[in-house]
């Protein structure tokens, strides 16, 4: 089954490159003569019936949306169950699909795996392909993936700036980073720091075994020494029995349909710390902000080197599919030395290797205190945010 | 007297381009033979006897630290009372300075004020010049101030991207922007709107009485249209009896020496109205950002015209002190009419003219539901944030 159909859609959370990865695909299957539809909403406009088609975007607009950041078709947080698949294939076999592309992360993997399992049950010869994006980076079996590259550089260049800013006006200061489950982004923090005495100082993700006591021990000596404290926390971090800190900072629990608690758009976690510090260290200015969602969407500042790999992911997504009936996730391969130069391989994986997993910080990422992060970190991470990266100095001498 | 013995300090909260004025400033003063001395963390380096000399920074090195968000010398919210004053003056007197030059708000110039008439009872023959600087842009007298546009920008890219965020996965979004008692920034996050259906749908300043009723509905009318709802609210709304909101939200009431409630660098505005909105309207993906300090120190948001101004104000400053014997603040005269092509004038204020006094949004940027701005605010501070935007689309259409 040829049809030359294709449909293509973006799942879970948007990223500053997200946009890189549907243009790749649309230009390689337009080069090979495909009809390629855009699904609106992600899974939630197939069954809608909610489709673009995609082919007649000219090149000039084709370039404005791939620099556009977040999800230009919309996304959505909907997991299908069983029904809403027997939904999903009914829409795709009236509209003779090949091959299914879905820009996500390990939940939109999850959910092609059971589209793509459904589909073998029913006999209906659909290939589904997984295209990664994930600014939390959680993604096992690759390097990393597109949209982390942004979002670490915004992170990286917020923190630089804070840096700056308590320098002048001193006190603690906490940033609470995206990372529900992996601390990519929080370590991220540290990657344009010069000197030691810089910010930030600590970093708390959510693969160590967060205990407050530590954590204000660490505050302090950092604080006598430098009459200043940055910190940057993941929003997903734990303690010794897993539970989450941001459960003892709110009431809350609303949950998305894979079970999530919501982190992300509040500040409680930010201010529930802000508070313990004050109580316990009698230090008077104590500041937290929460990133939010300019981690993932803030224009203009993208990282140049995500934005051509994520471009050239949904191009290699679209070469692969047409050697292949099988479905798959294509993939950054992962790289066994962080020397330079700087260059990554694509590959491929199937759905079920990829599916709802979760890739966490390497013990070598993390120092021996478990409050920072180390320079193998520094190493594997830097090339990612670029070089388009603003000159300044920490101090007038 | 004529010692030509500068010295330069800089008060209150960072901007982007602070350091521009700094190196404006020591740029024309070096050329008149000038000794420039900066004090480190503004007043309070003065009485803690802990100087740099200036003269000396290389050409590159003043234009990297042009470039550097934030507060080179630091920056202190120390407020002299008569002792401290005393304690300032010995020590210019020591130093032999002729004219102090402190770049800040209106509370570092009402520092001045009082310094300059803490001087004249002693006969001490000094001259004290106002550098205007603040985000807040709450500046009497002054067309806008340097630091405004910088922040106006990243306020502006913040919600372009939040726009395509929401949109992308729909609910309400609230970003919590600074401003204390004006609402210029909240009302920038307009300024790269596209089309009337996209954010921000709704903008609260401290300038009108907020109605949380009133807000209820507003919401409700824009999330019944477009399924979505993007909301800037200034960190300092107030309601009717002039109670800001932010009481309501948290028990805190930390204050600085100025007397200023502590607003940023705490979740809880967003995180109250959240609830409120949640409980109230019954839409369950209800999200809140507090925009934090990134606002007024992120590295690489700075605007090119407000660079630009902000090197030319020090300069001036610098020129007008060689004139004059009296005490001033420079200031950017306020433009007749908003017309193209942007061109602004330097002039001269007294420091009683500007000190302690808080410039409100006009009315006239304000629409007459009191729940946006008007086209009247996109002319006037348009120009301000630059053109270095990047290009982007909000529709695949």
């Amino acid at each position: 089954m040829r049809n030359k159909n294709i449909l293509i859609a973006q799942g879970g959370g948007p990223t500053m490159v997200i946009n890189q990865s549907l243009i790749g695909l649309l230009i390689n299957a337009k080069r090979s003569g495909f009809n390629v539809y855009g699904s609106l909403n992600g899974v939630r406009g197939i069954v809608n019936n909610n489709f673009v088609k995609l082919n007649k975007i000219s090149e000039e607009k084709s370039e404005l949306i791939a620099n556009t950041p977040s999800s230009i078709l919309g996304s959505t947080r909907d997991k299908p169950d069983t029904k809403y698949c027997e939904e999903i294939l009914k829409v795709l076999k009236q509209k003779k699909i090949d091959s299914f592309f879905y820009i996500g992360g390990n939940d939109s993997s999850d959910s092609l795996r059971i589209i793509s399992e459904k589909a073998k049950i029913d006999n209906y010869e659909l290939q589904c392909v997984h295209i990664p994006k994930t600014i939390d980076n959680d993604l096992v079996r690759n390097d990393h993936t597109p949209g982390f590259g942004s979002a670490a550089k915004y992170v990286a260049m917020a923190f630089s700036g804070i840096n700056l800013d308590v320098r002048s006006l001193p006190g603690v200061y906490i940033g609470v980073v995206m990372g529900r489950h992996a601390g990519f982004l929080a370590a991220s923090s540290a990657l344009l720091k010069k000197k030691e005495g810089d910010g930030p100082h600590l970093i708390y993700t959510p693969e160590i075994d967060f205990n407050i006591k530590k954590f204000f021990k660490d505050i302090k000596n950092i604080y006598d020494k430098y009459g200043r404290c940055i910190i940057a926390v993941s929003e997903g971090i734990q303690d010794k029995k897993r539970r989450l800190i941001a459960n003892y900072a709110t009431d809350l629990s609303e949950k998305d349909s894979h079970g999530n608690v919501q982190l992300s758009g509040t500040g409680s976690l930010g201010d529930y710390l802000v508070n313990q510090i004050k109580k316990n260290l009698k230090i008077s200015r104590v500041r937290a902000d929460t990133f939010g969602y300019m981690q993932r969407s803030f224009l203009g500042c993208s990282s140049e080197v995500d934005k051509k790999e994520a471009m050239l992911i949904g191009k290699k997504a679209f070469d692969y599919s047409l050697n292949s009936k099988q479905s798959f996730s294509v993939s950054i391969i992962p790289r066994n030395k962080f020397s330079l130069p700087y260059s990554i391989k694509y590959g491929t994986n199937s759905l079920s290797d990829i599916a709802a997993k979760t890739k966490y910080l390497d013990k070598k990422f993390i120092n021996k205190n478990q409050n920072f992060i180390t320079q193998s970190f520094i190493k594997y991470a830097k090339p990612l945010i670029g070089n388009e990266i603003p000159k300044f100095v920490t101090s007038p001498k």
